[in-house]
């Protein structure tokens, strides 16, 4: 284990108002020496078809993190920031209104970081960003990775407003391609809603992914699940990329592209809780759009929430999975 | 089957936020030939007694609706505008502050559809314009219809301050008064709350109606709840009315009497999908207030929602349950 | 039962967008004679260590209840304000800024009403005001009380920003200390989410206090954690303080230090009428905060909803329970 | 001069936010006994042709109104409510969605006041609730009054959707026509914008009234044009009504009508406040709905403030003009 | 003078809140065929630095000015649409994230009207959207344009973000560089705020533009600017773009780059209508953002008044200016 | 001239919404080796008298700053960054609802700063902030201050809420008690509204302040006002204190007590630019609640600005005045 340090501000002796909103009240560092995990900003929202403006997402998921505390009561009562050094590594570069220049912006900015084998917990920005940070890991590990995608959309698309390859809608097929994703090992979850085109889920199994959805999440019952995505993913190296419009948008009405119908918070919290031993490498939560989440922020907080989930999920696995325990 | 044709613009080819917004970016037309199903507003909030602004409604439902795709994969996959030619045939004229001229014609203006027996699909407006709807389809068919009514509220009151006896909370009673509605073969569905009067419930079963109240839908279940349905209308055709309150506020804040503690959009959805093989001729979703709405306008996704599952199961029925499959 | 009087005024009669915002519609009066219940409001924010603005709760909350109705089906179909005298009492001074004066202000306040043997049911400002108003009631009883405490934090810490010993954080360690409540007949229902310091939880037990996590409500179910609160305060008069971010922010997002996860609204009403029998004797709704909000002010609608329900409560305590019945 | 009494709850003791919302903090009373003036609510919004919510009106204007205080620095430092006895009269009965009833109770509670010589200064409600107002006073009274209207639009059109004669922007013909206004000593201030027919600002000067538009306004000056308000007015009783759509968008947002390009607020009550002397025996504010206003809810603090000038019009005549100073 | 046809639907027959929201209830149509004007969408936010969602501005533009009026008082009193043949044409297509494949999918689609000699009235998106649009014009006519430029920036930068060329940012300076603009007759009104370089003024000038300050506009006034504006475009065919934050953010809050300390919109009305006599042949109204419009929606209204205008120039000088007159 | 350094990071290199919200994008440090400025966050509103929230006026402040860029030509095109050293130094601690102990924090922590000869530059918080502020500089100069005042209530009062001497609404009393502020070289702008007492204003006057209401504002006009300010203050140090309220609520609509009718943000700029030549050795910008600001954030905005152009003033006066130029 790294040495322990960089604690977050103590929200019981400082007011959570006061000093600059860094993800969790953590130290704002670009410094990875000793570094665990860098939370990441990836603000785009080059990839939305719809609704904009997660290029917030970041700033907003930071504001509201101060809510958080350190300890996990899920996850054996570890504080988290005792086990892994994380700092806020800040935003990636990228220029809006071009796609492709800003992918090859933020798959540099990654690398910055996986080369040093520092894991990234990215903030986005919408789910095209997903690709380049696994680019970068994928490239910094040498090998491909399994992919955990919670979404209400299954992103496998061909392509995007004729004949645009990269989307917030194709990801999951480009990651494939590109031999980042393997898909045997990979399982995508909570799929739902009406659908574009006749093949909108085969087409996920067709390229080799299980694919649970919304409804066999309910019939399976969430412990169950719990247990397929650890299987399916057992053994490998774990990205889980987290759409906020997997909840219903009772619990994330801000998001580009709500579906009426899925998890509440309380079940997707349980969920993610639930993948302890999985070996998660990177993970992002994305499609935060500040502007259509509500005056209480609840879709902010539950996106600050999940990461802070995850970033327990990776203690764990150091403090337990890892030594066998 | 009539000829297949106005399928929606396709959100994949153009992005959703370009062109006039028709309910589901259907083609606008009041030429009624060779049409199945006239998606139709009837903008009226005369009968508010509290909270008004569904006069909004229908522009706010067809402003979402662009999010919804054509094929529902819950009716076994169905393009819904393959099977049914569809049409936004706009909204029926009114007067703001009238209720008796505002009945007339919103009545005739139902009448010039239901009398070319093309089903109507309404949106609200508060709760007080299902019935003009309702007139127009029994008195086109000649025959009274079975009901189906999802709602907070029974809306089975008498009158309304004073003497007026027409408002969004009498007209399930005139409907019987006027011998419309065959009150054997209805239900009522969600009732919840605290009430006016000792005989709020009591006064739906004296006049023949059937009630699943809240409590009593999460003690049978929403599948059992589903099969009461189609049992109780089993050989009728049916009218249904879904009133945005019936699900909880959390889930649709934008209406004009929330009611804490109803069913989430999961379960609402669930259970107006099983009711496929009803034989649904006319439908209304109603009493959508998007001045109350979140900027996420969930209240106004969930009511297109609702409406577009409308026309999927009368999909269903002219494919599968009309030949007997 | 004291006389029948002060029926509020009839919704079906008048608008309820006309006159005074009383709670429910009741008369507004510092009369006590012959009341049973006074609503008060207590609307201090003088502790809310981070979103602030629960003083204008109480406002909010009244503006919201004309939306409900006298009669209680879950409590037998009781008129609650025919079984008791209930008026609205108005708001107890306190000074902005000030914690202490304007404790002993709220406490003074109380003292005017419990000491005529009248219950009060509070409406907050932040959690701190539970405090002075159980103080009041425990002294005017000469004895201390059960408390049933409903929130997603045990707010037992010691102290808070250094050396303050009054917050909204620590009014239940301090109930203990100063001999108000009775921690082996109370209970704590609904913590959830991460913690500050590792023994979060654990220093509520050290109190005495019974816990009920969310995690545990969800593995027992409604029913049986309503008969353990039954049953840990049974034989005791009971004060019930709910801080509505006990409820997931999906349904309550107006809150100080909203906590994702929780109970929806179905869930959280279902298990406060399931405490009939209960002997309340003060009870308050806290933490409601209107500027976080939706603009259905649905975490309104569901704070005055929960305080009809105690009203109803005790209602259900005069007819039956107190009868044997 | 009648008794003082009824001096408001002093917030410089009392916090804004305690207690119930009556007009400026006055006191609450149907009892007229020794009163000069009373506010009232008229919250019908039957004659809102597009946006509506100006039933919410009185009690948005109520709320905020806790914000001013009774002197009145702009008429000789009086203090209003020493030389007024002002009560808060409460809301007149209507019954939303039939405009004939509402015009009928409204006029029906004007006249309960005014035949008792008691002022009404009423809050809208749309701007057809005027007219009962008038009716009632000129009838009380038995003569016609003329009128000062402030206004982006004229309200003199005959009728409105077909046949309807009665609506928010017909009343000042019928005023004329029913013989309640005296147009060659009545006037209207602030018309701009575009029009519906060629003659919307000459019919008004057809039925003789004189019309200060917005850009004549400006050209004049505001002292100029508070002169010859004066003069126009003089030696008559006078009613003035506010639409708070005179105002431009920017600083009142909340109204049904907006219309860019009209005075700022300080222009307002300049030209307000320069109408010292007049006889003002009758006044309101109208069209304000707090649902398009914005959160810091400028629209019903300035619909507030006009009508605190319009008291402070009718103190300022009762100590100085009455008596020739 | 074309035919007359096409007149907007009648809002005093038809409420406003009916039917499908089309640039000032005109109708829809792709047909140019006898049209004059088509008001068309160009819905593209990939230029937006910063704040985005102007992609919505369209429509948002188009649902507000069914408040707008056939008849404009400050042009003789024209009725817009009898004199000249208006259609509401509908969106461009374009790619969100791909700026330069919409750029040419834009210019495309203008160059199918401004081919048939209609004149293209543009609603924004971003400002970058007026450059394709005055590349369509310019290329149509075959000859470079006059450009009156209301804005609070220059938009001059040579590039944004590196090496990119376009943007809202550099439009102005790409019109010269392409030829489209002949700086020599055109003009700039109203740059305020903090520079980013020295030069952020001076390069307009650089380029051959006039350039009236925000401060020089108010020593001047506004009639002598009008005259001003007159002046330097006389004998030329005048392409006029306003965006949105020209006006201060009190009256524009809905903007993308709000600048503290413009015109209001009187002021902003007054100098437009002034303009009657320029031979405009072609204009946009552009930046309005409507997530950051407050609830009444007035940014939009203002937009959709200032478009409203530029028809009612066209108009004047159809009438008046081109007969001599 | 001390070295110039910390330039801000450039917004047309990378996009705003990209790293941490400092003030203009300037580098956060506490140390203060070489600084002339501190750009401080005072976030207390225990002065709150009615709306509060204005604990997160330094966040939004932070936030909507980077819209500011460095260059500001109206002080002769000085960049400010290049003649002052400014740093965001962060936000003072406090105790929420604790209103002396705060004030003892934010002293000793703005003494930290001035004890070094660093200007602050503060943003609050209510107006009870700039009082520590105040007496922290006083205290480290060794002598008095000149304050201008810019605000529309006087907060000269002796006390609030019974016998409380410090508030938002004292602060300038107590300055000239405690001989911190020296009157006769005072003057505050801007007073306007309603009073609580017959000598709200004239109670300055006795304290030896100048006074110029918002009235004497228009009359003598801007140039006039500012002249008087330079004149009133000359040869002294100057505190400026910025209450957003002075500016009328169309502009400034986020603040605790908005005040109908003063000036726009234009006029408000323009007489804060034209103080060009005080030498001003702190300042403030206070009372901005974004609870109650609109989706624009433009008081946020305005708020910033306000307090960029104090920093270009201290420039100013650093490049010219000081050297006599």
């Amino acid at each position: 284990m790294k040495a322990m340090s960089g604690l977050p501000v103590d929200s019981i002796e400082t007011p959570r108002f006061c000093g600059l909103p860094t993800f969790m009240r953590l130290r704002n560092s670009q410094d990875l020496e000793g570094v665990d995990v860098a939370v990441i900003g990836l603000p785009s929202d080059n990839g939305a078809p719809f609704r904009n403006g997660s290029r917030f997402g970041p700033s907003a998921m930071r504001s509201i993190s101060s809510m958080l505390r350190p300890i996990n009561p899920y996850q054996k009562g570890l504080n988290v920031f005792e086990v892994l050094n994380v700092v806020d590594y800040g935003d990636s570069p990228l220029i809006p209104g071009y796609f492709d220049e800003s992918y090859e912006l933020m798959e540099s900015f990654c690398r910055g970081i996986t080369d040093k084998d520092v894991m990234t917990a990215g903030m986005g920005g919408d789910h095209s960003v997903t690709l380049p940070q696994v680019r970068a890991l994928a490239k910094s590990r040498g090998k491909p990775l399994a992919v955990v995608h919670f979404d209400a959309h299954s992103d496998t698309w061909d392509s995007y407003f004729g004949s645009k390859k990269f989307s917030a809608g194709t990801f999951m097929r480009r990651g494939v391609e590109e031999n980042l994703i393997l898909p045997g090992h990979s399982i995508q979850i909570g799929m739902r809603g009406s659908h574009f085109r006749a093949d909108d889920n085969s087409q996920s199994l067709d390229l080799g992914y299980e694919m649970i959805t919304n409804d066999m999440l309910f019939e399976m019952g969430i412990e169950k699940t719990a247990r397929r995505i650890l299987e399916r993913t057992a053994g490998y190296d774990v990205f889980i990329t987290f759409d906020l419009d997997f909840v219903d948008p009772s619990a994330a009405p801000g998001v580009a592209t709500p579906e009426a119908g899925g998890p509440g918070a309380r079940e997707a919290l349980q969920l993610v809780r639930l993948l302890r031993g999985v070996h998660i490498v990177g993970c992002d939560v994305v499609e935060l759009c500040p502007g259509y989440d509500n005056a209480g922020q609840i879709t902010a907080l539950l996106g600050a929430t999940v990461l802070a989930e995850f970033l327990a999920l990776a203690a764990y696995h150091r403090v337990y999975t890892s030594r066998g325990l």
